[in-house]
């Protein structure tokens, strides 16, 4: 089958950019819990889900296998060996799923919203960490991510895997560059607030509230550029009370995302 | 030099027990962050530093030269292939140290301090994810660790990586189960609290104030375990916002440890 359609199958109708369709935006699915989120949501076509033959007995399997064949979904069992060679992360605990991709949001609908609650991550390059932001971020009840479609990763499948379904709930605007993305923010009267080790307020002292805002995050290791940092209305920090000078990421993220929703729910 | 000394090496005074010596006890730490709290921390003897021969000239590379050199740690420049080759984590970031283990804590010298803080993890076996935790504790101003010796990861060169130096400054009281230990606190008067999704009071309702105390957390995906759930004065959770039902077991840690800690310094 390989080869059916030659090269004009990249260039059907509705999908314009060929370089958007190398894009990963989450089409490769592994993972139990991703792959049983992304079935429970159903908000996206589910080609096809390939079921190790030898997957164990374990209640979420049972419950994969129930709504792919609710949802109409083929489900092919293979051989571990064939899953192993077919996954992009190291562990697919038997179950790879192939999907539309993810819908990506529009930036100035994202910001329209009157409780918007964004998360912007400004260069961090390694997928788990941008998996783990996603899961705290929809648990925190963000209403959206923005993310820079260069220098940074796409929703690979790792990333997918680590976000433990987050990608089928929350909405991901892409941006050429997040200090420009900061920029139409302010424009639009949404907050800025960036986090870095080196912020010179306390996480504690933000009057987040009910004003819409863009929580921003930088690199790994390097916290936030220059250039988003000079958007950011304020620059916060989680109080450090040991030796370490600073979280990773993913675990500053959450922390963050949960002390704005705890004062959201509060205010 | 291989070799040299024979068995004998294997039953020095103060080494009795031939199975810890074979563990994993942060032997070997890779990374940058991991390896500069390694020297700066001090604590324990460095026997050698490998670094890549093309490492480039990063402040934190000139920063672990400058600190191997005042310790009198023999730095060898090796080609990046031989970092690769002896590492056990996929990105070394061309450093590789060799150091004693470190030491282990007595728990009953952990749950004697009146301040107590300490964090027990049953049954996590995810290395980032333990690694992650324990910076996430260090940086909340834990004063332990405990961990189950059995079916359960070590302090592996991945665990010390992820924990980017917190190794060097938590102490960490391995337990032949946690269950049991949390039996230990409590005869000891120390307050037990467990962290699961299905946690019947809030995360924010705890009255943890200056009291001494565990905080639990179960394995990734399957939570607390029954035996653990029962030894615990209470079991919280940390409020939902989104669709998903909970947060990655590190993501849980980071937020539970840092709200502690933000009610302890208020206290």
């Amino acid at each position: 089958m390989s080869g059916r359609g030659g090269p004009r199958d990249g260039r059907r109708r509705g999908q314009p950019d060929t370089k958007r369709e190398r894009r990963d935006l989450g089409q490769q699915v592994e993972g139990r819990r991703a792959v049983r989120e992304l079935l429970v949501a159903g908000r996206r076509r589910v080609h096809d889900l390939w079921l190790s033959s030898d997957a164990d007995d374990a209640s979420v399997v049972a419950e994969i296998v129930e709504l792919a064949e609710q949802a109409g979904v083929r489900i092919r069992r293979v051989p571990a060996d064939q899953i192993e060679r077919r996954a992009r992360t190291g562990a697919p605990q038997g179950v790879v799923a192939f999907a539309a991709p993810v819908p990506t949001a529009d930036l100035d609908e994202l910001l329209a919203d009157p409780r918007a609650f964004l998360v912007a991550l400004d260069g961090v390059t390694d997928p788990q960490n941008l998996g783990a932001v996603m899961r705290s971020a929809e648990t925190a009840g963000a209403t959206g991510m923005i993310l820079p479609t260069h220098r940074a990763v796409g929703l690979t499948p790792a990333v997918a895997k680590a976000a433990a379904g987050a990608l089928e709930y929350l909405p991901v605007a892409f941006v050429s560059g997040v200090p420009g993305a900061l920029d139409r923010a302010r424009r639009a009267g949404v907050w800025c607030a960036g986090l870095d080790a080196g912020g010179e307020q306390s996480l504690y002292g933000l009057s987040v509230a009910d004003a819409a805002l863009v929580l921003v995050l930088g690199a790994e290791g390097r916290g936030l550029s220059r250039l988003a940092r000079a958007r950011c209305d304020v620059v916060a920090s989680i109080p450090m009370h040991g030796h370490l000078a600073s979280l990773n990421v993913s675990a500053a993220a959450a922390v963050a995302c949960t002390e704005i929703a705890r004062r959201r729910s509060e205010g």
